[in-house]
């Protein structure tokens, strides 16, 4: 298998210092079957491919479509995308500003593989922009962007098949970032972009029990509906703060254990790893 | 005069309706007498040219060397640096993502004129990182980084020139920049750098008086000296919030006044303008 397909999962942290299996690590990416949905062979001009390809690559690896680790083939990829190798290479250095790519020299473009303290770190710098975020529209929200809200988590009811959890897990994202763009933060909104601050902390899986945080999502949307800004508040940093703090633990751990949670790969659980 | 040196001000918002005397903020920018320092007509490779001029002038821009809304003059700033066109471009280039310069389409680089919506942004998001940075540090800090706080924070004692102010706002940002890097999160570090967090809410002049924002550095130390990691939470919180809380006020008049606070350049207040 060419791209490795690793979305859905619940990452109990109590095992996080089982070692990360190599092998499952190194699949070689050269663009297969998950691109063919694009329009091959389409002419466009430089920046324009650039950023097509950007985009497919960088969906690719925050929708963990690629396993961190895999190699970019460059050829097999403009050919399969129908551009020439400049948008593909160019695409790749964004990439790597990001955070999504690493550039070894004489080597080539890896998908990134995040370790645990690059996660901790992911989601302490989350927590304190949901936080901010929060303060920010507590007082502003119209009936309409609540309802926006709402509809986001209106799909799920507590009942968790592995699919529901993966399509939980999307609009889980969906769900923060929404929120993000409603606090008019400009720059915010900008260095959340050129980071992928939340789209990345979903990288290692999801972190807590889907059933608590959905919880947690729909109490604040009631809280947020009766204006009820300490309630709103109290939930959302409470949200936030239960994955930093249970990475934290993890982390802690590690060093304690003499493992360096810096060179620690973040392992990404899969439906087999789910416990509830 | 080439370069404007608008360096040291306090800036009371109780005036931030006056509307900014255009002139003021039109020199044109062509390397003058603050670049003669450099190292002119010294060979670089290209990467190392677009370093070296892209820290004279983010250095230039944040500390207020050349006045928001000048132009830059890339043949002369060139040939005043001893490089070629190609870097100077590069570095504005870089500048531009940074948000310190705007480029006008058939018009050129322009040092960017912050808005007050802006600047809000800034210190809305500037709280946030400083909250987290103390969470981050408060149990961590060694005796030896502490004294470095120490030490920056030293030569003021509350008597006021208006070079002390100079000074003061410069070792301000040493400080608040110190702190987040001992905080260990090379993300947030990562990002503060891209976006000249921290630096460019100093663009905005000292928002609050120096012999307040002095007293609540130095109760900040020892709190942290004394291991007192509720009274430090304290001080660093009403610390990061005051600023944001004052421009915060501000907006909301401007938008009961029906002035928009995304069109509104801040004003920089000089000398004359210090009120203590």
């Amino acid at each position: 298998m060419l791209v490795k397909n690793c979305a859905s999962f619940y990452a109990p942290w109590a095992s996080v210092f089982t070692p990360v299996a190599g092998s499952a690590w190194n699949h070689e990416f050269n663009g297969g079957n998950s691109l063919t949905k694009t329009n091959k062979g389409k002419t466009r001009d430089d920046n324009g491919s650039t950023l097509y390809v950007y985009k497919i690559l960088r969906e690719q690896i925050v929708k963990h479509k690629v396993a961190p680790g895999s190699k970019f083939n460059q050829e097999e990829l403009a050919k399969e995308l129908g551009v020439s190798r400049t948008p593909v290479v160019k695409a790749l250095h964004k990439l790597e500003t990001e955070g999504l790519v690493d550039n070894i020299p004489r080597r080539g473009f890896y998908v990134h593989q995040l370790t645990m303290k690059e996660l901790l770190e992911l989601f302490t710098l989350r927590e304190a922009l949901e936080l901010m975020v929060i303060n920010s529209v507590i007082d502003k929200l119209t009936p309409h962007q609540i309802q926006r809200l709402e509809e986001i988590m209106a799909p799920f009811r507590g009942q968790w098949t592995p699919a529901l959890i993966e399509e939980y897990w999307l609009a889980d994202q969906v769900f923060h970032n929404t929120l993000l763009e409603m606090s008019d933060n400009k720059l915010v909104q900008k260095l959340n972009e050129t980071f992928q601050v939340l789209n990345r902390t979903y990288m290692g899986g999801i972190i807590r029990k889907p059933s608590e945080s959905l919880n947690e999502h729909k109490m604040l949307i009631k809280a947020l509906k009766e204006r009820d800004a300490e309630t709103a508040r109290k939930i959302a940093a409470g949200h936030a703060a239960q994955s930093r703090i249970s990475l934290q633990n993890a982390v802690d751990k590690l060093n304690k254990l003499g493992v360096d949670p810096s060179k620690l790969p973040v392992r990404i659980f899969s439906e087999e790893g789910l416990t509830e």
